[in-house]
């Protein structure tokens, strides 16, 4: 090949990677911890314009940082978004949490005609008191948890809501922006949203711009 | 709300889900069996028109499928693609290998400065020989697959090539496509990639359109 040789190096690669991010998505209106969460996001997905479609709330990166740093789990709602969470970059050795196959989960979701994605939500409600929930797959999961919130379960610190796909997806995550039930929380508009920016998010709440090789 | 109640039912929305993808997305060009891996890698990231970034081997759905069939190896480059893959559908007990996390990836990545999702793909080679290959995260391990098969490394089964992001991801995969070293290949052109799209290509060979709730 005539091509230049493929970069290699883990620290290179990140380093141009989010400079490329910055130089072509627009990110002004966005505070700066704001925008260390929005280019992690958008270097998961390898799109600029995701940065048009993400909405924080005021507080949420100082909420959901104080809560990590202070020993909070995070509230999965896939297998996927747990394991796109990394573990060392967590402050306080923080659980990080999937409890779609925990063996309750089928006979909630049988009982309550809905999917294992959001019958797990009801076994958050012990752990939920100041938790970070990380949504990146199930709308139902996001109705689910503003339901539990409207019954009067225990308040998350912060809420990532970034569902994906083409039922319920965009109107969740529309409910949850006209109506966050007071938790300070970061969405992504739209049909778009999966496990990979979910976790982004949290690794970028809890470790900034570092790379992870 | 006055909002009509969302849908819950998993069946429902999977049923609804793939027909809004059928009548959105442009899939004229694929095959019948390469239509369902594409209305899949959709359904996992919200998006119909990733179908004009798919590009798809003569071949390469029957290969695959085959080798799942009989018993072949799925090797993936990030834990959240082997996270992705839905045990149940793998139609002969397969195994699902991420080896990231293996002690001796670090020595590697350290010893040829190089990433760690590059490294482990030293490791594959024994398994290699028949394998479904399944690239979701790094350009870096994609490269270095196409390394060792020119260096006379055994071949695999079919080459999933869905590396996201803004350094090499798109020409790694040009790459693949300009020259898969004969091995049947689906790849996502451009930056575009991702483990939710590795996974569920990986899930439309093996269970075809069957919803997993």
């Amino acid at each position: 090949m005539s091509a230049p040789a493929p970069i290699r190096d883990p620290a290179e690669i990140y380093r141009r990677s989010f400079a490329i991010i910055r130089e072509e998505a627009e990110l002004a209106r966005f505070a700066p911890d704001e925008q260390a969460i929005a280019i992690r996001m958008i270097h998961a997905c390898g799109m600029v314009d995701l940065a048009n479609d993400i909405v924080v709330s005021d507080g949420f990166a100082g909420a959901a940082r104080a809560a990590l740093a202070q020993g909070a789990p995070v509230l999965c709602d896939a297998e996927m978004v747990r394991h796109g969470v990394i573990a060392r970059l967590m402050p306080a050795g923080n659980e990080v949490l999937c409890l779609l196959n925990d063996p309750r989960v089928r006979e909630i979701a049988a009982r309550e005609a809905t999917t294992r994605s959001a019958a797990q939500v009801d076994l958050w409600a012990e752990r939920m008191a100041g938790a970070v929930i990380a949504i990146g797959n199930a709308p139902t999961a996001l109705y689910r948890l503003l339901d539990l919130i409207d019954a009067g379960a225990p308040r998350p610190a912060a809420i990532i809501g970034a569902p994906v796909g083409f039922v319920g997806a965009a109107e969740s995550k529309d409910e949850l922006i006209a109506d966050p039930r007071g938790v300070p929380f970061l969405a992504v508009r739209g049909r778009r949203g999966g496990s990979a920016l979910a976790s982004a998010c949290v690794n970028a709440l809890a470790g900034g711009l570092e790379g992870h090789g």
